[in-house]
């Protein structure tokens, strides 16, 4: 479906100063890449370094910074906005408003006929159950609340106004789930944590008796999981994010506004802070903490506190195979390679050195 | 809801001798952690590094060991106990036994109305079978059962006596879960294990016609899968322990009281010991085996076997990003490294040292 | 059920030239591995390194290439033949068409009374929809599918002539799924891509606008998760496997015939080439691009294009903790190491090496 570009742009995002330097009347099909846009597509250039893509682009507009003011009007159409990025992201949003009005519309109460919703569940007007979905004695649902097919709000557990559990996810007995939330196909919240107590060789097993407590504009994965608290609640705060296969531990506590790629693990009572992002992959050991604004590297092990603001990496550097084997040979010597290199310096010291050679002093060209 | 302590500790474990050093009358709220445990609040001190936390604790009262007799007696109403953190384990266990009674209760049979039970399963009494549970024909579900919501117990699979499936499970064709299991929401068992043959650059299937045979008392967790044998069973023996998001291959067989921790991989055919443990996110490659009491650390990579028991890892340590980014240039040339330094030490050798240079007699401090 | 050799050989891939030396009256109970197969198992010897293994089974039948004709020969009835692991997974496929002939027979149109099917979608003949399955509003589906139960085929969606989807799978909205794909219990295909723009310390969604197009003949595993494109599709080539856990972020492209192992991740908009292998738990980062033929090894981190096919590896060495400890702690100083080696070899160039060594020449044994 084309929508007129002045359409789309209307009252977009003020504060952002977007200025149209082309046709409103421009019909727009698609938002797209920058290097596939088509005459009917509209297309976004945020960093310099696609400087080359933007002259190049047959697209029909085209989203620039101020910096690429001219670059932009040489090509053609384009709207000018202080941050192309952000703007874009808003203009995702409107286009799905014009296109999937349902998804973005406040539904009329529907409850599909295959559902079942416990009669002492508290249900608030306009929300929309979908088939097989499960809701729990004593379960709340508050106004504008969406469940997918096959979603489970358990026992006592509670939704916030304007959530969406999308298709097999489960909120657990107890937990609660703030606004404007969006929880993807999969997701388990509120499983028990690991804990168990070694008894004789065996693992005796500490009954989770906590929640889940999940704050306000908090995105969850698919297929990720969030455990219960063992005595108190796991805690997520507002506007956390969390992509696939994310496993978060009991008792674990993010702060708001923190990013967690997919695949990241946090092992128990660890403690993130705010605004902060974890690579894909990454796994945090419990009883740890992060401060506000650490970023991890995907695939990286945090194995300590890291008590201060910083990007923190550790990876194995990818190499081809052969190479790979050798390095990695020579690494379980490491510490011996250490303590010659450590003799050799003993043993330079010790010997007369010549007046010309006063190497610690010559500069060292990297 | 309170309970009296002297109610809860009634009869709990004697062969850990505990004795209660208070009032027994005093009412407990909550079984809470020491540092944020209140007047009406149980707590526990397992380690001696806690005893600062329990000189400050305003907890109710403190379970602790013999060794912090006199600590605790002095901060107020105590138990002392031989093991702490089984004990409290125990606890756990009365807590919800008194608070969710339904959890622990031999159910009387339940067949939610929405369930659908194949007429030739075998069902035996007091089953418990949850919205929209699928059981599949010639199942058979042993006294005590209870399946969650959407739960799924295929053609021919058996769950033991007392094993509890959550919500979203899966029991493959012709899987076994022993007795007293408990399944966490999303689980599969016995999906298709990974095996394919080459041929002319494509990959033919290879029918994975084994299942997956679980023992007793074994706990598996949210979204973990455990893939059915090539040829014979992929086999998890008593008590294993499996948090969320773990991944079993084909034909792996894991021993007795073994636990694996969240995003822990098992490839196709390993063999795992008994009363191992390995951390989150490590990966166990195919074919290999593992001692009993094998413990590897959390995100390291087994890419030989482990045949003495012992604790093994293998993980890059995290760094601020610069320096992580420094060594890890550096790591590429290791071997030439150790190469350039070898050649020193030849190079050293065939120089006059003189007689005060007897380096390598020389004390290193470290 | 036994079945006779010969009727379990009959025309089974004449192109691998396949030669019976023994009695095809033989009833033959089961495909075994070579070390547990008794007298009436039929197994198989791929490679060379099991001879030893060969002479010694108590196997009914095996299979070996030429290159152990021989050998087979000596130890009784054996079949040669020219890739006998191709010949082997034929004979999976030929095993379960015998025994579970319902998994490879056309079903017969059959949804079960449970199910929910959208008046508007379109269903062709001899589909299968299991319980609670959910198929939307115009999906479609063609000849041959099957839905397990609790699989969701979401508004928009597609599934080509004789896929199967297990249960608890979810196809999201608009995407599709090419011919004879086979997809696990709990993969979800189609959530949302992980795309958020930074606005004042908050992050902005941006919609993902594409949806998932798979080819033919593509397998996915249990609980793998494949994002939406944002902006265009993510795409997943022909004959494809991904195994368990696997995510696979936004506006990925993989090509025909690749395979990843479980747990492995791919960032956003990485470009996978055809035929490539990934092993367990790698992680591929974000905007990347694979050659064709490369492969990764497991747990691996691919940080930068590799555009020449050939085999890739980044793993710290597993080792005792002890000794790994000391050389992680090493390795923090790696950077340093090098100066300081690099120091000494400038000291030894400055002093008056003895004519007789010559160090640089000398020859290295390794």
């Amino acid at each position: 479906m084309s929508v007129r570009l002045g359409t789309l742009l209307d009252k977009l995002a003020p504060e952002l100063q977007p200025e149209l330097l082309g046709d409103p009347e421009l019909l727009i099909q698609r938002l797209a890449p920058i290097d596939t846009a088509g005459p009917a597509d509209l297309a976004f250039v945020s960093h310099l370094k696609y400087l080359n893509k933007l002259a190049v682009s047959c697209a029909g507009c085209v989203i620039v910074s101020p910096a690429l003011r001219a670059a932009g009007l040489a090509r053609g159409a384009c709207i000018v906005v202080t941050d192309p990025y952000l703007y874009f992201a808003k203009l995702t949003q409107r286009w799905k408003q014009l296109h999937q009005p349902s998804s973005y519309a406040q539904p009329s109460t529907l409850i599909h006929p295959s559902a079942f919703v416990d009669p002492s569940a508290l249900v608030a007007g306009n929300v929309s159950i979908g088939p097989f979905a499960f809701v729990g004695p004593r379960a709340r649902l508050d106004e504008g609340v969406r469940l997918g097919a096959h979603a489970i709000v358990a026992q006592g557990a509670s939704v916030g106004v304007g959530s969406r559990l999308a298709e097999r996810v489960t909120l657990g007995e107890d937990c609660s789930l703030g606004q404007r939330c969006l929880v993807h196909p999969g997701a388990v919240i509120g499983a028990d944590g690991f804990g168990f107590a070694p008894n004789a060789g065996r693992w005796e097993k500490i009954e989770q008796l906590g929640a889940v407590r999940i704050g306000n504009d908090v995105e969850i994965g698919a297929n990720t999981c969030i455990d219960r608290g063992a005595l108190e609640d796991t805690v997520i705060e507002d506007g956390v994010k969390l992509d696939n296969l994310v496993q978060i531990g009991h008792n674990v506590h993010i702060g708001a506004h923190t990013a967690l790629a997919g695949c990241a693990g946090v092992a128990g009572s660890a403690r993130i802070g705010a605004h902060c992002t974890v690579g894909g992959g990454a796994v945090i050991l419990g009883h740890l903490s992060l401060a506000d604004h650490v970023h991890v590297s995907a695939a990286s092990v945090v194995t300590r506190s890291l008590l201060k603001a910083g990007h923190y990496s550790g990876i194995f550097p990818i190499d081809d195979n052969a190479a790979w084997e050798k390095n990695a040979a020579s690494l379980k010597q490491l510490h011996a390679l250490r303590d010659r290199l450590r003799h050799l310096e003993k043993q330079l010291q010790s010997q007369p050195v010549t007046q010309a050679g006063t190497p610690f002093q010559s500069k060292e060209k990297s």
